[in-house]
Formats: C-alpha cells, structure tokens, sequence
C-alpha cells in the first residue's frame, strides 16, 4: 500500500468528534487537517491550537486538501444532510446508525459519492458496524443456526432521554442490562428461544424534580409503551450529585452471537464481544481505521456507497499485507 | 452478485473433506461435482454414491467442470505439494496452517495461481482464518493495546502425536484448557502480562501398554520440552474402551482478544470466542464459505493468492449486497 499520510477532517466537534481527534492521534499514517463546525469556529477550542478549526458552510474549499472527511454528527438531524452533502465533496466515514432508514441513506449516499467521484463509508461503528460484519460472517459460515444480539451493560442514549421526558424528572440515566442466564443459554448452544423480557432488563436512575411523586415516576417509566412495558424495569432515586459522580460515563458493549450446526451436525457457537468504557471513545477509534480503508477503497478505483460489509480486514491496518500475513495471519 | 450455481470440487477426503461434502448441502447456491483422492476412488464411499470419486492425479480433466477447489489434505505433507500443483488449474481454498511456513507457501500458490490465472484463498479456518481478522481488526482499531489469543478447550493433534510417542503409550489424548483466571483478567482490562504457564493447562488421557510404568510415563509427558514442560500438565490414566467410549469427539475453540485504550483514554475490551463440538467439522463450514468468497474474487478480477484478510465479509453470503444491508447491517 502507499506510504502516503492520510490528511483527515473531521465534520461536527461533539462527543465522537472529540474522540475521533484523540484517535487520529494514535495513528502512524493520519494528521488531521481541520475540524469543521456549526458553530462559531472561534467558540471551538481544540487540544492541539495548531489544528485550525473552520465552518461547516465553508468545507467544499478543503476538498484538496483532505483525504477522507470523518462526519461526527448525529444520525437524527446531522447526516441525514451533512452526509449527502459533504459526500459530493470528500470520501467519508460516518456512524449513521438508524436502523430501519439505512437503505434509504445509503441510496442518498450512494448518489451523491458517485456524482462526485468519491467513495463513502457509512454505518461505521459497532452496531451497526463490528456486530454487523460478525452476523453476516457467522450466518455465512453456520447458515443453519440462530442469530443473537445483546446489548450492555451501557447507556442507551434513547432511553434516557425517554426518561427524561417523564413529568416529575429532572435528570435520569438508563443501563440496558443483558440477562446473564439468557447468554449462558446460547453459549451452551441450547439455541433458545427468548423473548424480549429474556434478553434484557433495563436500570435506571432518576434525579426528581422537587415535590414530584416517586410512586408515580417509576410506574409512568415502567409501563412506557415501546421503551420499557416489554422490560423488566428497575428505577432508583438518586441526587443530581449522585448522578453527576457515578453516572456521566458512557459505558457500553455486548454480544453478537450465532449458535448452529455445521454439516456434520455438531453444535458450533460463535461470539463476538465488545466491553466498553466509553462508546463514543471505542466507536471514534473504529470510524478512524475505517476511514484508512476509504481511502484505500478509493485508491483501488472504487466509488459510491458503501459498508463495513464491503472492507477486507487488511484494509483497516496500516502494515502492509505481507506483514500481516507473517505476523498476524 | 451471480446467480451462477458454484461447482465445487473437494480433494482430499479425510475427517475434512467429509466436512466439507456435508457443509457444501447447508448452502444453496453450491453444488459438489467430484471427490478427489489419491486412494482407488472405487474404495471411497461417499453419502451420495451419485457423486463420482476421481483420481487426484486425473483432477486437470475436470478443470472447466470446478469453478473452486477445496483442497482438504494436511498442512505438512499434503497441501504444500497438491496446493501448488492444483492452484495452476483450479481455483482454491485451503487450511494451511503451519504458521512459520505460511510467506514461503503463499509465495509457491501466488506463483502458481497467476500462471494458471487463478485465485487461492490458503490459511483458510479459524486460526489462522477467523481468529487472524479479529487479531487485525482489533489492532487497526485500538492500536494501543495488547492481544491475547487462549485456544481450548480442545483436542490438539500434535500434543496428542506427542503423547503416543512416548515409550509405555498405546494410546492417548490431549486437551488444552485455557485458565479462567487469565480470561478472567484479560476481560476486565487489566492488561495483564501473562507467562505461557498461566495462559493454557494441558490434560492427557493416556492408555498404558500392559507392564508399562504410569509413574515414567507421566514424567515423560510432563517433562517434554516444547510440548509439555512449560505447562502445568495433568495426566490420566484411562482403558482402551473409556478413550474410545468419551475421548473420540474433536471438540475444540478458544478466544482472541484485545485489550487496549482508544484516543480518549478509555479501557476498550474486543473479544471473539468460539466453542466447538468438531473442529473439522466448523472447519469445513468455514471453507466452503470462503470458496464462495474465492468464486466471487475471481469473478471481480483478482488472480493469484490471498488470505481470510482479503476478503470482506459480504462476499462470504450468498444474499446480495442490497439484502444484508436491509436484514443483518
């Protein structure tokens, strides 16, 4: 492969894109270029004052000077524009993670990296992402089988703010809990069948606001259609102090596990797993190697949309196939 | 992608190539043309006696009727002279996994396949083969960090060659045990440096020719540099018909791991584990995925040899590219 650097922007200064700067730094063969913003760049303070940071509205000026462009915006309202947008422009990696409206964003995508000659990685991240390549592998490899998916312990972003919004809360964290004994189940190939009480509970920590009553707050989340009804739901009752000291991490992880039969009628059981200390740190890391593989992609003569599904694993390192072959393989 | 069915030779037809013949009926876009073997194929009996047995040495006949070749013979006498011989004709896959040798053999079949304007995917399995796209992805990701690689628990050939070697043996199998505590340490990142001695036990069930002393005989295994004295070392002495009776299955497994920091500083922990009733048997499974994999590569283009690293997942399933984003991304 080249030798040449890879000069990375990153598009949105939040969570991810903090990270994505710190992993770029862990890199032989990236340097970050510019951070690109909506807001105000002179309000954005990087940790290294050398890297300039510039507006969003003004990116299309770079496209010479930038390799692959990390897009760190959220997949609600940032890249479903952002991502089109920019993909006219630069290679990108993003995170967007929207299940159900993936083929459509990928088509939108797809379009616009074509139209501009460029090639654009999408759904970067663990799930979907590194969960994503391990189903698909395993469901190649097992085609008879079942498929299982656990998340946590970690916070889930959605319901927490679910929480949040209940009348009486002033502040609220929430931890999907994988059931132990439900993974125990499928790792010794029992091949269950769980309902969705089976897999998971759900935690949650609640600040109230003054005056609200607990007895109500906890009955008004548990039963919350969609989010907790399903669930085996846990609510405790902590201060703002309490929350503030124990739960601002952002922890995550789980399980992406295929329990079959080969040919030979042998139980065979594959797993993946991910322990999180901070998932915006891990999925920054994982969006920085994709993009090496973007930019290789491209270099190879490829164009258009496309996933972690379509990178070979060499393309991610930077050491050469030879390399990997004698040290890795 | 095709929807050309995939004709597949096997040659070999050992523990493996049975493997391979069942794998090859779980996939619907394959179908088995000829067992290839270097016995009297009127010898060979197959499940399905309307598949013809052939010659090896008669395989360049059949080179226009095999679109992949799944060579099934052993990595130290068998592969290093049939893979390049049959590379020069067919597309392959292999399971070369003599680690030291695997550059100096990727050399011989690269050579021999873009002669014949081939593709070869060797070291094809679950180490190397699954365990080495983990071990790369998980060092791309989190290039801050140590691997760790535990097999068992599970049947090893060569420590169980060792043990029959032994004067006083008739009869014997080795189990490597990776130790909890480790895995234990390793998954709540504590990055441990661990002695070969505090990775793996290794138990034996060994039956004693008649007069035999157990007492030399244990000292024996125990002892042996390279296989056994480096490890804590357990051994049993078992009857003929109890070996044959709990001993005779070929379970096996392990787990590769990463623990390491992304940019942010945060402790990141990826883990990829398997658990095996039959090796062989999940080894097949393997295969015969990959020749899927080859089929296609050759189809894009590529000539010449390659490994698991090169190959993206979605190459591996039969459903087209459209489909796994909807369903399993």
């Amino acid at each position: 492969m080249t030798s040449h650097v890879i000069r990375i922007g990153i598009a949105g200064y939040g969570n991810l894109g903090r990270g994505v700067l710190a992993a770029i730094a862990q890199q032989p063969d990236m340097q970050l270029v510019s951070v690109f913003t909506r807001r105000d760049p002179a309000t954005v303070k990087l940790p290294n004052p050398a890297v300039p940071v510039k507006r969003l509205q003004d990116a299309q000026a770079h496209r010479l000077d930038i390799d692959v462009m990390i897009l760190c915006g959220g997949s609600k309202d940032d890249l479903p524009v952002q991502g089109p947008e920019l993909a006219q422009w630069f290679n990108t990696v993003d995170s967007f993670d929207t299940h159900p409206k993936i083929p459509q964003y990928f088509q939108k995508i797809d379009d616009a990296a074509r139209a501009g000659g460029n090639l654009s990685l999408i759904s970067v991240g663990w799930d979907p992402g590194l969960f994503s390549v391990n189903r698909v592998m395993a469901e190649a490899i097992l085609p008879q089988g079942t498929p299982y998916t656990f998340w946590g312990k970690g916070v889930s972003q959605g319901h927490s703010d679910a929480i949040r919004h209940v009348a009486g809360v002033r502040n609220g964290v929430q931890y999907t809990v994988p059931i132990q004994a439900a993974l125990d189940r499928v790792r010794v190939g029992e091949n269950p069948q769980l309902s969705t009480r089976e897999k998971h509970t759900r935690e949650c920590f609640v600040v109230l606001e003054s005056g609200a009553d607990p007895k109500r707050v906890e009955h008004d989340i548990a039963t919350m259609p969609d989010y907790f009804a399903d669930y085996d739901t846990t609510v405790h009752f902590i201060s703002e102090a309490e929350l503030k000291r124990d739960h601002t991490g952002m922890p995550h992880g789980g399980f992406a596990m295929r329990s079959g039969q080969s040919g030979t009628g042998d139980p065979q059981v594959v797993e993946f797993s991910l322990k999180l200390a901070s998932n915006p740190g891990f999925t920054a890391n994982v969006l920085v190697a994709y993009a090496r593989a973007a930019w290789r992609m491209k270099a190879m003569g490829q164009t258009g949309a496309c996933t972690v599904l379509d990178v070979a694993p060499g393309w991610l390192s930077p050491k050469p196939a030879e390399t990997l072959r004698k040290e890795l393989l």
